[in-house]
This record gives C-alpha cells, structure tokens and sequence, in this order.
C-alpha cells in the first residue's frame, strides 16, 4: 500500500509542479512524509528536485530530506544557498550526517558554513571529517546514552526518558566509567525488563562487541549483520566511548559495496551516482577498456604473426568471435562467483584449492559440450571435418582455461590483498583474449593442418 | 578487535580439528559466540562444519548456529539427523527461521519433523510454508507484542516485562483492535519517555506502514530502508496483524538481492550457494552460453557470406577481436549502470531519455577515442592508411551502438516488467557480438575497398 501511496505521491506532484500551482505544492509537501518524498524524488530531473526542495516548509523539514536523498542532491541544493541558511539547515541535522554533506561542499561555501555553526556542533563536526570516509570514525555518530555502572534500572529508565529527544536511536545503553571507558552495554528491551531496583552493573553485557575509529566501514557492516546488533560502539585504543554506528548506516555501506563490486567487475569504475556529471563517467570507464584495448592489440600483432595460415585458411577465421567470446563468458561467470565468494568470506583458506579445483571441472564440463556443438556446425560449414576439430579443440581448451584463469585471479589478487573486485574484469578478460588467439593460430590450427596435410 | 578474536578461534578450531582433540573442543565451543563460529564455519570444509555442528553443547545452540549460517547448511546437517533431533533443534529457533529451514529438507524428513513440532509451532510453520519464499509473508516472523489501545504506558511496559522472552525483537510495540486489527504503532523508545499513566492511544503512531503478505520481499527491503525502521507490520486485507519482518531479515533480503543482480548480469545464474553440488553450477551456467553460443554461430554464418572479401583482404580479421571485446565491454558497463539505477530506483520514468541520451554520448566519445587509436595502430601494420579508417570506423560506430543498446535492453525490459538482470546479459552480448561482424565486413569494409578501389 506504500507503493501506491508514492505512486500516487508521484503523480500529484508532477502536477503541481507542471501546472506551477506554487500552493498546492506547499500544502501538499507540508502533510507528505519526507522518506516518501525522498523515493519521490529520486527519479526527478534535478530542476524539478530544486523546485520541490525550496518549497519545504522549513529547515528541518530541508535537513530531513538531504539526509534521505542519494549524496549529490546535498551537495547540489546546499552550495547555491546563502551560508548562513545551509549552516541553519546542516545544524537539524545529526552530527554524523551533517559531517557527511559538508565534507561534499565546495571549500569556499564550507569554510563559510562551518564559521556559521554551534560551537559544539562545530568541533563534533570537526572531529568527525578528520576520519576517512570509509572507516567507522566517519559514519559514525558521536552522540550515545551513557550511564555509570551502579545506576538502578529504575534510574536509567528515568534518565533515558530526559536524553532521548537528543540521541537519535536509543536502542543500547553504553555503560562507562568515569573517565568515559566502556566497561559494557545494555539493550532498551533487557533494561526494560529489568527489575527497577537492580544496578545495571548486575545485569549488563560486558562481553562487547566494539571497533576503532579506524576500522573499515565494510568491517563494521560485516560485523552488525553477523552479530544482529542494532548498532556497534567505536572506542579509542584506551577503550574510551567515542560514539556509534547505527544499522541504519549500516545498510547503507552494504549497499554501496555491494554496487562498488558490481560495477568494478563490469569495468563501469568506481561507483558514481547516476546523476554525476558526463566527464565523471567517461572517465571512471576509461581504464578498463584501455587494459582490453592494449589486448586487443597484442591479439592482432600475435595473429599477424600467423598471417600465412590464414590468408591459406580464412574459413578459422569465421569461427574466432565464438571461441573468444564463450571463453569470455566462462572466464566471467567464474571470476563473478569468485570475487562475491570472497567478499561473502565462504572461500576461506581450506577452500581454496576445492574451488580452483570446481571450476576448473565445470570450465572443462561446459567447454566439452559446447565444444561439440560448434565443431559439428563448423564440420558442417567446411569442407574438411579436421576443421570442426581443431575448432572444437581450441573451444574445449580455452574455456577450460578461462573457468581456472577467473577463479586463480581473484585468488591471488585476495592473497596479495588487492580488492579482488577492482582488478580481476580487465585482467581476465584482455588475458583471455591474448591466450584464445595464440591457442588457437599456435596450436590447433597448425594441428588441425598437419593431420590432414 | 573482533577481526582478531575470530582469527584466533579459527586457528585454534582448526589445530583442534587436525588432532582430533574431543575434549578441547568440546570446550572451546561452550565458551564461544555463536556469531563469530558461524563466520569462522563458513570458509571451512564441509565434513568439518560437521564435526564441530556436532560437538555444540545442546540444541539451542545448534538451532543458533543453524540460523546464523547460509542456508544449505541447515539441510546439510539435519537431513541426515534422525527426525527426534532435529525437531528438537528446530523448536530452539523463531517460527520463521524454522520455516525457512524445514522448506529446505528432503520431503520425507520434513513431513516426520513437522509431525514432531508442538501443535502451536506446527501450525505457524505450516501457515509460514504456505507464503511464497520471496514475499513478506516467507520471511515474517509471526510473534510480536500486541497491546489495546487504552492500556497505559507503565502497564505496556509491565506487560513487555512479561512477554519479551518470546518475542525476537520487541522494538515496537503494536496497538490492536479487539479484533487483531492493527490501530498504531509504538516505539519502544516512545514507551519508555512517556509519562507512566498516559494511554498509548494518545501517543502512538497512527500512520503505520505496513505491507501486506503477498508483498515482493525486495519491496519489503527497500521500504524498510527507505524510511529507516527496525520492523515493519504485516497485515492482510482487512488490516489483521498477522507477523512482523524484522530489519536482521531485510539485511538478509539486500544482501540476496544485489548477489543476485551480480550474477545475474555475469550470466552466472540464480544465485547458489558455492558449497552447493558441481551439476546445480553447470545447469545454472549453461542457459547464457547457449544464447552466446546461438549468437556466435551466426556470426560465423553471416561472416560466411563474406568470404570471399575475407580471403582477398585477411589483414581485416586480425583487428575483429579488438572491435567485437571493446563493443562488448562498453555494452557491459552501460547495462551494469543501468540496472543498478533501475535496481535503486534512480532512473524513474523521468530519467530514461536522459539516460539513454547521456550513454548514447558516452559510448561515443570512448569510440571515438579508441577508434583513434586502435586506427592509427592498424593503418601503420597494414599498406593501406584507408584499412585503418575502416577499422576505426566499425570500432566508433560499434562503441556507440554498445552503449545505446546496453542502455536500452534493460529500459525497455523493465518497462515490459521483466527484471532487467535477468535478460540484459545474454541479449546485449549476443546482440553486439553479431551486429558488430555484419556491421564490419557489411559496411566498414566494402566501404573502405570502395574507397581504395
């Protein structure tokens, strides 16, 4: 039924917003919830976007909407503003994501809005863009309930009833110590459950799950789903409480590496939204196609090398694009089933060789069978059924090699610790190409020649 | 810190492993998190997986690790188990984990094992069973806590006390109808800042998103995100609460769904899991190959109607690899972007012209670039600078039509309903591997000999 409401949603402001009746749009934005909006909007043109955030009815309501919105839309509506209504927008927000679009910002317009905030809200903010983007320090939130360990449960409940306006998901309660040092935590659900007059030293967990400020986001990510923790405390190297990440931020790296991976092994680059600018997209494609362009090249000087055989035998040339382009298809395939094994931690160190070994068997079991589909069609076309032959052979021979040559390559990459994901498609793929043509000039034709010669 | 603690664990698993060490074992697994085996588990051979499954202390803490591990495993180790047991184990788990697992089992020990279940828990399997495997209804979890609307805020919190052993996540508190129907919903941290003796009718959330059992799980997922909650209500048509799906199952849910996306488009298949059996992986591979392999012996057929052009001029077939690889790459990056803006709902109907226009430019400008190139590479190995033009000309005007159709297949796909990282794949490459051939010797070339003629 949500759907039909943003259905619905999506219509009406397509409407207003053709029409220009500038009230409507304010009436209707003012009892639409801004998460629907957000979905919304997402698949606007950008002026009608503008358009829709200048309507919102107040800054909160702006900070709301930046907040649910892909990355370049903050960045988009902020930098054109006046300094002084981007710092009054940014300081709706928590710290942790205002830190997030301000780090977006053009320098001059940031410098400016950072002037512009709280003083508290400005060295929390500070702190927080002095951590890499990737790592816990950056996505997470600086803002926590803490109590000290001989609070009774009675007592928690009453001061979480006067902080919770200012922490954005209250979900665990850190306990510390008085110099700030985590010594456990509690879920809401056991506080809640608890008998009021037992301190919380009796029955928090002191087994804690926690990360550094250092540690990588995917990590993290890694960590919140394997455990089902609603959120996970960053602590400094003396176990000092510095804030937590929230599953919602969690969520959201899995997305983001989920579509990293994805578009690295198409050779789309790194990922950039769709709505980046053209320059950003040539340019992110760029280097995996002149990996296979440099390939492809090497591929034409090694078949000129052959040039004889096949201005005498121009019929292998015909069949060229099918046994490049199967062992492509198997070479792919494995390194996709590779790679996402890896990231999923299923091929360990004991499953190493058992997965070189399988797909080396089912590179071989597909070459076999298609291997004798195309030799008979190629028997079939020629004159001479040795040709179907060493057709058949070169097929059989480089899709067996391209299933071991996907599944070696992440492994290696992953043993060298280079992200498997970035290097593994251009690699393959040119190498594939470069190995069918000499395979197949090299040795099966000049096979093929020789038993019928 | 994490990170360490399971390497640890895996080190010290396996040199118990090795020696055969019972007793250590035993041990080591009593003072071990479940979570963390279950990572450690994953990248180990599977007759280890059941020797350690065998070892844990009680069946609570095998329902545990069950759930906690991917899925094949929970088939793995219970089909062989004798029924008595493995009922035993699958009492320990939420109804909807139990579900899941019992859909996974051989016929025969499913129907001995449900027989054994309480009749309570039968009937919510069975009612589980019987909702499509993808849809709100497969993955809820039919336990919550239900409250009237006129209790008071200190009485849900003193029934919460009562009730919260049993349910999984109580971060919502739901507020029925006499009837079961769903009136509002109330955080847990909404409960807890209120005044004790106000009535949770006077404060809870009336505008509930909720979904109904038939509902896409992927459409589950995305509304859960979209609006960052912790569960989200599923109701039937005349707004009976029937379960809730808890955001540990849309983490689930995302993660499938992009696995799926990725191979997918690398014609892999429906996602397996890679411990499953050598012939599910070459049956799930075969069907892209095929459409490849279709595809490229038409190429050959078509090339064969050149023949006689390839014979006089065989320099040409050097530089097809080149020309039919970079095609295919281009094509593969637009249809990788494109399905994943389709996929985060980033291309609406607003954004499909735009986008097409914007690869169609794309695809044109990396031609242009490399057919410059790779022309100027051609035109010094041959006699002839016009062979190079012709190389360059079939290299540019093949990029942009990669790019266009890699664009939109999956536009029009999604716009016929069909899910675009199914089709995309096979069609494009197929597509391009044969419009490139005719394109190169039907037009590029003649056109070339005309010239030089």
């Amino acid at each position: 039924m949500q759907l039909n409401r943003q259905r619905l949603l999506h219509d009406t402001l397509r409407r207003y917003l053709r029409r220009q009746s500038v009230p409507h749009l304010g009436r209707l934005l003012q009892k639409t919830r801004v998460t629907d909006l957000a979905v919304v909007l997402s698949s606007f043109a950008e002026k009608d976007q503008h358009r829709v955030f200048e309507r919102l009815p107040d800054a909160a309501t702006k900070a709301d909407l930046i907040v649910h919105m892909q990355p370049p839309f903050g960045k988009r509506v902020l930098d054109p503003l006046a300094a002084e209504e981007a710092a009054a927008i940014l300081s709706e927000m928590a710290t942790d994501d205002a830190a997030d679009i301000l780090q977006d910002l053009e320098e001059a317009q940031r410098d400016k809005v950072l002037e512009l905030l709280d003083t508290d809200d400005k060295e929390e903010v500070e702190d927080l863009m002095a951590y890499g983007d990737d790592t816990a320090g950056g996505i997470m939130l600086p803002e926590f309930v803490a109590l000290p360990a001989d609070t009774t449960a009675e007592e928690a409940l009453i001061a979480l009833r006067e902080k919770a306006d200012d922490v954005e998901m209250a979900n665990y309660i850190y306990v510390t110590s008085a110099e700030g040092q985590l010594l456990g935590v509690l879920s809401l659900r056991k506080l809640v459950t608890a008998p009021p007059h037992k301190r919380i030293r009796d029955f928090m967990e002191t087994d804690v799950i926690a990360v550094s400020p250092e540690t990588d986001q995917e990590a993290v990510a890694k960590l919140v789903s394997d455990h089902g923790l609603l959120a996970v405390p960053v602590v400094d190297e003396a176990q000092h409480l510095l804030g937590i990440v929230t599953i919602d931020d969690v969520i959201g790296v899995l997305e983001e590496e989920a579509q990293e991976d994805l578009l690295m092994l198409a050779g789309a680059g790194a990922p950039v939204m769709i709505d980046e600018g053209f320059f950003t997209h040539v340019k992110n494609r760029f280097p995996w196609l002149l990996a296979s362009c440099g390939g492809g090249i090497l591929s034409a000087m090694v078949m000129g090398a052959f040039e004889s055989t096949l201005a005498a035998h121009h019929f292998f040339a015909l069949f060229l694009p099918i046994i490049l382009g199967m062992s492509g298809n198997v070479g792919t395939q494995s390194a996709t089933v590779t790679v996402r094994g890896l990231a999923l931690g299923q091929i360990g160190q004991e499953r190493k060789v058992a997965t070189l070994r399988r797909e080396l068997m089912i590179g071989l079991s597909l070459g076999l069978l298609y291997a004798a589909i195309v030799g008979a069609v190629a028997a079939v076309m020629s004159d001479e059924p040795l040709d179907g032959l060493a057709i058949a052979f070169s097929m059989a021979c480089g899709m067996m090699l391209a299933s071991t040559l996907g599944t070696a390559v992440p492994l290696a990459l992953s043993r060298l610790k280079i992200d498997p994901a970035v290097a593994t498609g251009p690699f393959v793929t040119t190498s594939l190409d470069l190995l069918g043509v000499a395979l197949y000039f090299g040795v099966s034709i000049p096979m093929a020649l020789a038993l019928i010669g």
